[in-house]
This record gives structure tokens, sequence and C-alpha cells, in this order.
């Protein structure tokens, strides 16, 4: 992939990132998240906290930080649990648990 | 501790467990706490899974195996996250996410 592409793809991701006012909770250090979703908390739009399977603990730990710790006028507007089915690459699908929590700036 | 105490230490804690409608979701395999939230729906009462730290991702695949499982009129009714302080054994405290989802029958 040649530079260009590669650096365009960087832009597009971080846009999107932008755009979408969600913060998808993967395997990098809890701050990462906690300073994301306050940065979509600032523009005044609700921040979605988005996990799946085990990351959902780590999910509770990055909203309970961010509103007790960082942002203190923040509340929970939703929070939501769902099975999503996911399919490997052999094609076998198996369940996995998801949660959204949804959280207002004021 | 004599056999007779035993036995009744073990009385009062499953008495209590069935007065309690929670399920406090620990280390055991996820079936455990599927069969005894089920009991406690089965009463026609809601039932309140519990967890804290990483066992949040249990409680949450627990939740949705019973409803889209075993238990479909069942509805989720509140999903509340907090934070705890423990204190161990030297005094020292530490926070903990926890989280409860209650779930009615109907």
């Amino acid at each position: 992939m040649s530079e260009e592409t590669d650096k365009e793809n960087k832009e597009i991701k971080k846009t999107k990132k932008f755009n979408d006012n969600s913060v998808y909770i993967g395997k990098r250090p809890t701050m990462n998240y906690v300073m994301a979703a306050m940065v979509i908390l600032n523009r005044g739009t609700d921040c979605i906290i988005k996990a799946r399977g085990r990351a959902i603990s780590h999910a509770v730990d990055v909203s309970e930080i961010l509103i007790n710790k960082f942002f203190p006028t923040a509340k929970y507007k939703d929070i939501k649990i769902s099975t999503e089915v996911l399919t490997n690459d052999e094609g076998r699908s198996s369940n996995v648990s998801s949660m959204e929590i949804q959280i207002a700036p004021k």
C-alpha cells in the first residue's frame, strides 16, 4: 500500500471516529478510552461506549471513571445489552454478548 | 466447627439465597447462574443479577442466555452501574465497578 493511501486511510479512520459518537472498547489502557469519550462529551453530544465479550467489564470501568473523576455533570442515559452473532474465517458462527452505554454530557 | 453448626450455616446460606431475589455472579459455570435466576423468575418475582469487576461480562452473558434461550417472556427492567470501595485485609481501599441487571419475568 503506497504511503499516500495509507495516510488517507488513517485520516478516514480518524474522521469516522470523530463523526461517530461511539467509543469502541478494546485492549488499550483505560485512560485512552476515557479521553476519547471526553472529547465527544466536550462537543456537547451524547457519547456511546460500546463493548463485546470480556471488554464489557472494561467499558463499565471506563464509564465510571469518566463520570466519577473527569465529567461529574455527565449522566447515564441508556444501557443496552444484546447478543451479536460473529462468524469466523471458516464460516463458523458464535454468539457474543455486547453492551452499549449511552452517556449524556448534562 | 461442629458438623451441626456447619449444616445450619449451609441452611441459612440457602434460605438467604432463596429469600433474596439476587444472583451473585462469581467464577462458577454460566449455567449455574442461569438456573438460579430461573428459579427466582419462576416464582413470578423480578430477579437481580449482580456482579463486580471482571465478572460483569459474565453477568451479561448469563442474562442474555437466560432471556434468549430459557425465559423468552423475561424482559430487562433496569440496569445500574456503580462503583464500590473495597477494603482489603491491610486496610487499603480500592474502587471496583459493579453492575445490577434487574430482569422481570413478563
